[in-house]
């Protein structure tokens, strides 16, 4: 009876392709977010810091930092879709439609878009594209993701290989610029920077230079604040090293915090084209980022994109040579985190 | 002078039977307080965590957890009854009269209801009944409990024993439920799980199956926030093993949160009945629940109530065995908590 | 091209006298920073406290500590003050003008008012007056700080010396009461202690009494809620000894919010007349606070001001004695901060 009442989350063969799944716990944005985000992240941007420079950019009520959204979207996932996941293998389309201000309540809703067990029969991937919705119903910001997840029983049946196609990245004309957002009046003296729109080049990388040591107890609140279930995080006997893993959106976080120091004009995360976790993070790492330009689009008067890619590093010398990949092509050592996003910043 | 100034808390022979004491620095709740209870414990409860879950089952405004007002009701209480105290023994007839809400501001007030002094005339026992109440002067909650407290004089004459009648659960007759509280069109979906009171049973037992790891910073933290100035909890000075006590009520929000798996939609806490804190918890443990259904009482058209033993264990084997106690009658080992407490449900 | 992008800080040769500098990342004060503060600090003021209280003292809307705007207006200075700074010299007149609400959001201009190389060549010392101004361009607080500062290249010509004239202490009729402030009607049970303006006496000392044990999770909070941005709290591998040095402010407010307990009705900070950081604390340190009482002032009819040297120790020996500095005339070991205060307190 008992083990009826408790959620054991889905198994791979829970999974079918169009299924929806409605998750659970709405949950309402408040300043508190904004408070905490700004105690656990080294954020400076203008606009979540300040309800005037926001309202001076057409932003009102204040909205707060896009990735509180997307972890309060995403963490409403876990418990049906990652819950028993060995991995989380990647994100593609990632949009964000409107700015989240505090009263706001999201929900989300996934949908099975893909299916692939693996060779070894005891684990599959499973494709999802995810939507969280206000409480007028309005969407707030939609992605893909797809985690490979353990079987309950090896020897269920495989289902149908269906692999979705998703985009390698959100083409500039598919990003949203929010409703009334207008640079044309900018402040850069107020905003940290005078880099604008024009001063990124292509190919044009940059060293964000600062680093934070992690500890426990800051990235088990992170995760909690967002509702993420997923035992590693919190718990040193879920893991057989006794460490808790690092959630990895917090480790998005801190690199999209720390990227202010050269990309201060990069308001607003528009889209995640594609992410790798690419190794664990734990307490006691010191967590460092540096950012390349792969595209620029101009999206309106006052408003222009950049592509770039975010990574993470738990090394000063990775960070500071700005090293992808060694000769072999892999990862090279130190790499935490492969993100490749689009913000708006002022033309 | 100065030993006149600072506060040296009560002993023992400062109480007596019928004393009321207004405790000092009434506290306004905020979504601050909301947003922090969620980074410090894993709750998801659909009524605390979304405005409109809560307005939808006639909550609105949006009340924060119940445990919430609690803690900031029992901290008031703390610098006047048991600064001194060797140990909080018990609690019983506590009942929340209505919800709080952001913007309510809480004051507690205690009568000294029972005194008995112990044999070795060192300490003795103080019971008060507590009662905070809101800026309009509404009564949220009120609670007793006893508490063993240092006499300043061990030569100080005894007083006269007086020994409350408490009784041993809160009667389902006298649980409030909130006013405008209607589950009728509850969405069981929102809310995580489907179980509804007529799926619970006397006897039933629940392992929550979740655990978490404590960190100093985090309990302090809680305890800070309710104002609770105990010295153990915050100096590792204050005790010869270099521990910080973690709070009795970092447990037991701990605990409840944790009891999300498996009673999610047990939403509100409208009583607590009696609570042991049976061992001290300290960083570094790993806190896990489980949860036996005492009773059941219906309390209206659409609202039930479910009489729990929620128990906190620091061991896994003992959440999951759901051993409370050994063949010796003692509590087994890695029992944290026997807490003894209503909750609504919808039916 | 990548330097360019990034903020080096200013070095000593940077700085002119007369230079103004408008800093950056406005920020919008929330309930959430009054909870996170709470959560923080052991603070318990009635008037930060309860909405009830400060309204009852003229005090609506509610304003939050006044150190928490201090903090902030203080980060917004560190990228362009500080971040090449070897020491935080001193503070001198720091005049709080009016309460800081949620809802207010905080700008920050500083404006340097002397310059002095040292004789080694290699550093020199600058003189900032800051000042905080909120949405409506009303001035919130105002202070002046000295840092001593790197050159960039020790062979750049010295500037010419200029020292400002700093008063040694805000004078009494300097002081700003908030407008609306009436300690009239003043509840002291709500409060927490019935000592009132008379009560106190010049050359009165108060053992604090409590302590609290750093740990690196709250301090980094702490700092990061202000957007200061010195590497040294955040990052192990940006100091030899491998230990984040705490913010000297995180130590202010622990030592504020520790003198409660025998100075709970000094409710409101007017001015901060000087202050050193006498020792660096880290994690594991457990800071313990006395204070002294210099002078007194009537600063209307129910408004009082206590000036009050407020000393920091790590210590337990040190509190209790309250001894400041040894025969020697140097700061006694273990002392952490010296700073010298005007309070309002009801007469």
């Amino acid at each position: 009876m008992t083990a009826t009442k408790t959620n054991p989350g889905n198994f791979f063969e829970d999974f079918t392709v169009g299924q929806v799944i409605e998750h659970a716990t709405p949950r309402t944005i408040t300043e508190g977010d904004r408070a905490l985000y700004g105690a656990l992240y080294p954020t400076r941007f203008a606009i979540p810091s300040s309800q005037a420079f926001a309202a001076s950019v057409g932003l009102d009520p204040h909205p707060v930092e896009d990735l509180v959204a997307f972890h309060v979207a995403f963490g409403k996932t876990v418990p049906d879709v990652s819950l028993n996941a060995v991995a989380n293998l990647g994100y593609a389309e990632c949009r964000f439609h409107r700015p989240v201000t505090p009263g706001d309540t999201l929900r989300t809703s996934s949908e099975v878009i893909g299916l692939k067990q693996n060779s070894n029969g005891r684990t599959g991937v499973v494709y999802v594209r995810s939507t969280a919705t206000n409480q007028r119903g309005e969407v707030a910001l939609e992605w893909c993701r797809w985690v490979m997840v353990h079987k309950r029983d090896a020897s269920a049946p495989a289902p149908e290989t269906v692999l979705p196609e998703l985009a390698p990245a959100v083409a500039a004309a598919d990003l949203v610029v929010p409703e009334g957002l207008d640079f044309s009046s900018y402040d850069f003296a107020a905003a940290g920077e005078p880099h604008r729109f024009g001063d990124y080049e292509v190919g044009e990388t940059i060293d964000h230079v600062d680093g934070v040591t992690l500890t426990d107890a800051e990235h088990m609140m992170a995760t909690r604040l967002w509702q993420n279930t997923a035992k590693v995080h919190f718990n040193v006997e879920a893991r057989p090293d006794g460490n808790r893993l690092v959630y990895g959106g917090h480790v998005i976080s801190l690199a999209r915090a720390l990227s202010f120091n050269g990309l201060a004009n990069a308001q607003l995360v528009a889209a995640i084209n594609a992410g790798s976790h690419v190794a664990p993070a734990f307490a006691g790492d010191t967590v460092y980022a540096w950012s390349e330009v792969l595209d620029k689009a101009e999206l309106g008067e006052s408003v222009g994109a950049l592509r770039l890619r975010l990574v993470a590093t738990k090394s000063r010398e990775e960070a500071a040579s700005r090293t992808l990949r060694g000769e072999d092509g892999k990862y090279a050592p130190g790499v935490l985190l492969d993100l490749d996003l689009w913000a708006l910043i002022p033309r």
